[in-house]
């Protein structure tokens, strides 16, 4: 945590801290996705011991518990963004839930380190952004690792051309999010469910096998072809970003993966995923979100985001060996204040210091200070000198 | 948090993390005192959209956010105490929740900072506690901090020796508490509220006057007249923590008040507040709970531990100085990847650098990347040498 924080920092991103409890209303106005199902509930304070007949469970609940960092963050720029300078770097670390079955990695509590840039309209956002993912990401010591990066406006084009209307592409874009998961034919059996036509979703899947083709070749300029309705921009746009990308980390840095979706339905622009060889699921994601703030604040404010799953990468990272530290074994006679006093003066020297009582066979304790990683132990006892003993088989032999 | 984090290592003390979300019976079992009326609880889920006629409140919770981090961590004792050392010292740091309505300086949700110490049965675990809590609040640059101290078997022994019996002393400790804010009269009327006779309620008022005074002039030896049936080892015990804080901090770091309470139901030992000339409560707080580790494990394990409040911390300490800042200024015809590559190059040197785009008067501009504590800027211009100005009234005249 330490590691990602200075990175950040470096950066310009200043730490802020947010409620873990949030209105229910904003927990579940369509900007989470499917995470709004995941959403645990908090039972209005002061009722009464009996609920009354025909009472809505839904009247019950006025609070919930965040399902990420983000949706928290737009309330506290729209409150706070008078005293904010422009634009606004914000970092923050903290738990979120989703009240699901968790899967391995997975855990219904879990916590993100999320870097936003608030008030920047340009790319500068999302190359910075995914920039200093890429460098706390390496600080840690990971290595091989694949920033995938779409743009949700190429699916919004997409469903347009098949004559989706733009409120019921959500549930499509969470269908087609499915599809290294269910295949083509669960996509396409998902989306009648959903209520499109057979017609409709052979199309949206003859698309999205063409999208995918241009991805191979990193080929942008094929994508109007494919898409004639897709704004200019958002090509220049991904050039812009996957530039700069090669440029920091290489060529191979990064991948076009024009199906990708992310969860949240708050995205409006460029979306990204960090791939790990040695992760099944992305370590880290993020995108911009140009309307979110706007639902707190009453205008929109352009905005863009990345979040590092913590416990997945806590999974990747090498533990460092464990520093020196040493032990003061004390005697049931020796007085207190004198054992605490003789571990403040080694603390002096920087080293951690546990004072630790005599108890049973001297060797055997010495045996377990070792295997605890103790690399020395003092010995005091009433009336005599404190003896030290260095401990572990690095100093066994000096 | 990072100091404090610091402080702790150096007394052994290893970072743990235990969930915010804990079993809702056992946040209600009576250890938490009074905030166990103040927990959020959350709803089941998959809960029909309608409530059945006819159900209790309760039967809707399973979950709740936890009012202290002490809860949770004997569970994660209970489950784990086979792969920890004996004794066992844990950090935690993180949010925990009560559903009152704040006051200055507090918040519903706020961040606890505990040490504890697990399998230590002798003052050893009070007097090491004590210390690195008082040595993490003289890290931050507090002063004039002052130790009040006291032991839970005082306040039984004179429920005992009144006649209350010990099921009852839960709601007798909740109101003596309040001494200070309610007065003598105060108190005594919500003890014949709760159902103790007056006689009762005057002997208790009676008791409580004499053990203050036996506390004006550190009359342990007194105690023992005051109330005979107290255990001798109590006064032993607080003879002994007491000078190992006088050893470290001086006579004066600390002053016993046999009428503090704590408002948690768990204490069984010492208990502790810490109190700062600046601020209206306790800053700090602890105790030790013999029992509570036992209703996860089945069998009881000695413990004790210490409690900072963050939020109040803050308030307290002085903030250090902004360190130096750089602002790299682009204007718009500037490679985006360039403008990355040389904010990149002056991070090497070790000090935040910003990229920030070049906008309207370039005078104006520079006063606001002054107010923002930006100690230099590189100008960044097309086919231009990068330019360097230093910022900030210090470096004005260089």
């Amino acid at each position: 945590m330490s590691v990602i924080t200075h990175t950040y920092r470096g950066y310009g991103y200043e730490r802020i801290e947010t409620p873990c409890v949030e209105d229910i209303r904003r927990l579940t106005s369509d900007d989470g996705g499917e995470n709004e199902k995941l959403v645990y509930r908090i039972l209005r304070r002061g009722l009464d011991a009996e609920i009354l007949p025909g009472t809505e469970t839904a009247r019950l609940v006025d609070l919930g518990l965040r399902f990420d960092l983000t949706v928290p963050l737009t309330r506290f720029y729209a409150h706070n963004h008078a005293h904010l300078p422009t634009p606004f770097r914000a970092l923050q670390i903290g738990p979120v839930w989703r009240a699901e079955r968790p899967q391995k990695g997975r855990y219904r509590q879990f916590t993100q380190c999320d870097i936003d840039l608030l008030g920047e309209p340009t790319v500068l956002a999302e190359a910075e952004l995914v920039e200093a993912t890429m460098a706390a990401l390496t600080a840690l010591g990971l290595t091989g690792l694949t920033v995938r990066i779409s743009d949700r406006r190429i699916l919004a084009a997409m469903a347009a051309a098949v004559g989706i209307p733009a409120d019921r592409t959500p549930g499509l874009f969470i269908t087609l999010d499915k599809l290294d998961k269910i295949g083509w034919d669960g996509v396409r059996e998902e989306l009648v469910r959903r209520g499109f036509t057979d017609a409709i979703a052979q199309r949206c899947l003859t698309m999205v096998g063409q999208l995918r083709e241009t991805s191979a070749g990193r080929r942008w300029n094929d994508l109007p072809a494919v898409l004639p309705e897709l704004a200019g921009d958002v090509v220049a746009d991904l050039t812009l970003t996957t530039s700069c990308l090669s440029a920091a980390w290489g060529e191979k840095s990064w991948e076009f993966d024009p199906t990708l979706v992310r969860g949240m339905g708050y995205y409006t622009g460029q979306i990204f995923e960090v791939a790990h060889p040695a992760s099944a699921s992305s370590i880290a994601g993020g995108g911009r979100y140009d309307r979110l703030v706007g639902k707190s604040l009453g205008r929109d404010v352009p905005a863009c985001g990345f979040s590092l799953g913590f416990e997945r990468i806590v999974e990747l990272v090498e533990r460092p060996a464990r520093p020196a530290k040493t032990a003061v074994l004390v005697d049931d006679d020796v007085p207190l204040a004198e054992a605490l006093a003789t571990a403040r003066r080694l603390r002096g020297d920087g080293e951690p210091v546990e004072v630790v009582r005599r108890r049973g066979s001297l060797g055997k304790q010495f045996a377990q200070l070792e295997d605890r990683g103790f690399t020395a132990a003092v010995r005091l006892r009433q009336g005599e000198e404190a003896q030290t003993r260095p401990l572990g088989k690095s100093r066994a032999g000096s």
